[in-house]
């Protein structure tokens, strides 16, 4: 499994994704979910994946070298670099195309032997436009976040979900929302062994066209690990500071 | 869907479930799905029930029947009367049992129509022997509870474990674990409209063959409102007290 979160606020974007990629309890490897590409001061885009790793890395590996070779971009006569696309729903478009065609490639074969779906988180910004976020599915298709649907996740999801709805507010900060990211990471890795540190966490403000904010936490960070502790003491005291329920003597 | 939690403790059980059964957003109803069964000073049997509403409603009236017509309990040589078991042992592989019979009888008539199976977390006290918990999965086998697995869920169980995995001890006292249950059930019924209000909670103390403290909240009620106000401004100050991640200026 797999944990990414994509988190959508006025002054710009949170995305975390985990490393953990498992076929089997004892076959499991760390992998890095979370790809950037960026033209400084123009565009900055990040894709997070889930899925199939196979399916997952051909899709970036193929978006990634369209941006190199420009000629082997243009498929049926749309260009597929992402560094050209005009808007961030053209890179999600882009993005759900290249899902498509791997799919429609090896979905066959691997259906025998497992899932080939793949999902994607896209986010970013481009020059003239503002930062967004998306959700690609396997099917291609895709949602855009919005203020009433601030963050999107893939994978593994529900253990994360509540710290989320609670917390988090259409007006919160970067920072605040990326303390709320990892304790939403915490609450999954201790509750499910498929999802794992090192997390990746991208803080993109809003117009910077920068990547510079960008973070890897493995168990033993200091920041993380304090996080947790003071996470857990503070929960643990203000669990203790509740009235306990009322029942008949 | 539904959710419902069995902790066991040294001093005694939590037992809590909600209210809401759903056949589509458009059929849903409030159900009871926490059954007791008490012989006072001598023992409190309580089951929860998870999945189809036609099978665990079957498999508790046939229990209860068996409870006052003993002659109709003797199946195979096998005495069903719940109040007569030895053992909390004997009580749930009695419930595993009938469940084993309603599914042979339905399974094959309802399968065209959704999943048949249901599952229980049976837990109570019979003098002479600990309180103990148990899960009865839908192959009628069954799991105990132990202070090494001290909480059992069914159904939709995922939104609720990170806060027990995160602050229930060993050693956690009856209320905190009160309070703990309606916590993990608050985030479950803010994060997913398939679990909701009414929550039936039962506060079982360690010999005391007695169902007194039991309690049923329902959105309005005051002491499960204003646990929730408590718990979620109490959260938002923790994250905001906590250290902001450190990045490159």
């Amino acid at each position: 499994m797999t944990y990414c979160l994509g988190i959508l606020l006025p002054s710009g974007l949170i995305l975390a994704s985990d490393s953990r990629s498992s076929a089997g309890v004892d076959q499991i490897a760390v992998v890095k979910k979370l790809a950037l590409f960026e033209v400084p001061g123009e565009r900055v885009i990040a894709i997070l994946s889930a899925g199939n790793l196979a399916t997952t890395q051909a899709v970036i590996t193929m978006i990634r070298q369209y941006t190199r070779h420009k000629q082997d971009s243009a498929a049926g006569g749309e260009n597929r670099d992402i560094l050209a696309a005009r808007t961030m729903f053209d890179v999600a478009q882009i993005v759900g195309g290249v899902l498509r065609e791997v799919l429609r490639l090896n979905r066959s074969f691997v259906e025998p032997y497992g899932d080939p779906n793949g999902s994607f988180i896209v986010a970013g910004q481009i020059a003239g436009e503002p930062h967004r976020l998306f959700q690609v599915y396997s099917a291609g298709n895709f949602v855009e976040a919005s203020g009433r649907t601030q963050f999107l996740q893939l994978g593994e999801t529900k253990y994360g979900k509540p710290i989320l709805d609670r917390a988090l507010q259409e007006a919160s900060g970067l920072d605040e929302a990326a303390k709320l990211a990892l304790l939403s990471f915490d609450a999954t890795v201790r509750s499910n062994l498929s999802v794992a540190p090192p997390i990746d966490l991208l803080r993109y403000e809003a117009d910077s066209f920068s990547t510079k904010h960008l973070a890897k936490y493995d168990s033993h960070h200091p920041y993380w690990a304090d996080l947790r502790q003071r996470y857990s003491d503070g929960l643990s005291a203000l669990v203790a500071s509740l009235p306990a329920p009322d029942f008949p003597a």
